[in-house]
């Protein structure tokens, strides 16, 4: 089922107590270009207070008109708010990174540079790649069905992510050197609906620094187990298993 | 340190006691050209015994020599056995499937034909992609530090996947309709180093009768949580929370 997202102000109540959704812009017309729909079909909408109503269309134009027919509170985001601070990556990497952390539950990203980046970004720069990287959500958001479009956050210096990482209940530092101390240490006995950090760093890993400076701030150092991941893959692997201990 | 597989026979011992390692093919031609790597250098070699040597350069040429200064046994590789039965994917989304599943454990990777599969392959066919694949894992384990290159098996038929599937200790086939009985419940109060089965579907899932076969056939059906994964990411999903329940 085609699913889009609404401002809230999208919904309206007709006379006769109908609700009706309204689809502008982009996704009226993807809806009526591409996928050719017509009234009488179904699509699913979904607005940013986490409501979903199912639809049908009614008038398909410049605006799509659907008529709630079901509504609901959607139930597809985790119990946790997970933030993914990730270093940059080169080539088209981090669009890899934000469509699989979208589809893993992670509620925001926000781009960092470290030590060992070779992607250099001045705030300008990111903010322009940050649009690209905010559709690749939109569209990863639409198509797992989740009920938020998470946020590309600013870009921040490793210093700026690690004061705001290490604010949240489980602050996870994601390195390499570490093995003692594991994931599933960090995650027990955890409070209910925890907001968790995730620090990861580019392909060169964290410097012993950066790992001096993170623990120093409180960050809890884990380590993702017995084989080296690329930093790629580390993220989605760290939001799989917050999915197992809190979801699954 | 750059990783090296050999077979055990290219492990050999000199007159003094002293050992020495054989790298020859490709890999020796990586070491001489790509890496410029002279004698005196360091390198890691793996056997597929899953003993590890720190080794020395001593003769680079179209055969590299060096000498084992330590030796261990490989810890690198999981408690568990996984087996991943992955559907025939669009694209280039099977060589990211296998080099995620190699970074994240599984011990060996076999395609699939399934009902909802758009590509089709014969077995002639897919003994050249496999040749493909078993490349991509090949670095993706040196990449990683595996002490095994796991194997691609022949293209299998569905039928032929879940007979052979239904045989482990933990026959997981994950289907997205499922959403009772979780990957938590398939993997609580397991033997230790079970064998695990993932079965996973094409980018259409599988059919309602795939199903009904599955567990029939005595797979266990399980749902991945409440947002819908692609299938490219279902299994490194899959295998990061084993490596979560088993090794974190």
């Amino acid at each position: 089922m085609p699913r889009f997202f609404i401002p809230n102000s999208a919904v309206g109540v007709r006379d006769d107590g109908t609700k009706t959704v309204m689809i502008c812009g982009e996704d009226a017309l993807h809806i009526v270009k591409s996928l050719r729909m017509k009234a009488g079909e179904k699509l699913d909408v979904c607005d940013m207070g986490r409501r979903e109503y199912s639809c049908v269309i009614t008038d398909v134009g410049e605006t799509v008109f659907a008529e709630v027919t079901d509504e609901r509170y959607s139930d597809t985001e985790p119990p946790y708010t997970a933030v993914l601070y990730q270093a940059l990556v080169k080539g088209d990497k981090f669009d890899t990174v934000v469509q699989k952390a979208v589809e893993c539950g992670v509620s925001k990203i926000i781009p960092v540079i470290t030590d060992r980046c070779v992607v250099r970004l001045d705030k300008k720069g990111a903010a322009k790649k940050a649009e690209r990287w905010q559709r690749i959500a939109l569209e990863a958001a639409k198509q797992c069905g989740r009920s938020i479009i998470p946020e590309i956050g600013e870009l921040m210096t490793f210093k700026e992510a690690v004061a705001d990482a290490s604010k949240a209940d489980i602050p996870l530092f994601c390195y390499e050197a570490e093995r003692g101390y594991t994931l599933s240490d960090a995650l027990a006995n955890t409070k209910a609906e925890p907001t968790v950090a995730i620090v990861i760093g580019s392909e060169g890993g964290f410097s012993v620094s950066e790992a001096k400076h993170a623990i120093e701030k409180g960050m809890k150092c884990v380590g993702l187990g017995k084989r080296i991941l690329r930093t790629e893959t580390a993220s989605s692997f760290v939001l799989a298993c917050l999915c197992y201990e809190f979801e699954l």
